[in-house]
């Protein structure tokens, strides 16, 4: 019979770019260790609405793609938003077609991930202090 | 040593409108108070595949910019699938872009979220009776 | 007071095709039962960047639509990744734009799925050896 248990931190971000992809699959390791936890699902997600998570290559050809991208699918622009004051729109449509979040299992105390899966912390309206939530439950 | 809980309950919508974004975050925070769970994980998810879940602001400015947005990438149009006799393909492909769950981590037996994180329940082809799985795992 | 158990096996996939929708609901429904999981949540997570997984309809037509939709957002193309070598740059846009997991519900020993939801593999850049875990965590 196993020991059920609940680890929780939050990661601070403030990019000096307003966007950003800032890759966070070591330090991810190290809270996996620091929890204890040996089998089970840690949850990260992008505590702004204006960031995400992305899961894919540390390739920088590839990050540079991904930002035209959701650049080309969800441009800077005028949006109903802007007349609150903000200038962001795009970067909510952004944090949208990317993903706010995954769920990373844990195996054999370690993450369990792909030989390529590398975890990104997106930021698409930085320069300013942001939170991420970790959050791994497990034995 | 902790006591493992799961907790379920389903949220039933029947939106006036075709497509609407309503707000679940007292609900769901309800739900997590009746489950007792002080630390875990909070699934939910759409359980009917023309719906999703956003997890963003309550600004109807915003709102409006997403459905736009996202009528402009998945638009109403002709599909395939009009072929069986529907004529939601459109939704299909709303509720893909969108995604069509969310995990949320319950800390100190409260929804974990951040300043403006607001969780909405995003109907594409309404106007009838559709599901949403509440699952509450933790302790 | 209920022991707490966590369940990982891998899927294999070798598509024949570059691209391909496979339906692994029956497959996902038998790890539970093998899990002996009663309640819990049940993480589908493709293990390779160029995969994802998509919970929607069995139906042909609508298949089609995703896959001409997505190639429309995402297309073939000259991408900055393709100086590493690559041909794939398009194939890494897809999954992040379908999304690369799915968090389903594990109730009374079973999927707790809506009437129309089926779970897909899907596959961008196909024809090797690649692997999504499916991970239950529960009681």
């Amino acid at each position: 019979m196993e020991k059920m248990k609940a680890f929780t931190e939050y990661l601070w971000f403030q990019t000096q770019e307003r966007r950003a992809l800032v890759n966070i699959t070591e330090t991810l390791g190290r809270l996996v260790e620091k929890s204890g936890i040996k089998e089970g699902l840690c949850l990260v997600s992008a505590m702004h609405i204006t960031a995400g998570i992305w899961v894919n290559d540390e390739e920088p050809g590839l990050k540079e793609d991904l930002m035209d991208w959701l650049e080309r699918l969800a441009p800077v622009s005028d949006y109903r938003h802007h007349q609150t004051g903000e200038d962001n729109g795009d970067a909510h449509l952004k944090r949208t077609l990317l993903g706010a979040q995954a769920t990373l299992p844990v195996t054999a105390g370690r993450l369990d991930l792909g030989p390529w899966e590398q975890i990104f912390y997106a930021e698409f309206d930085g320069r300013r202090r942001k939170r991420v939530i970790v959050k791994i439950l497990g034995q």
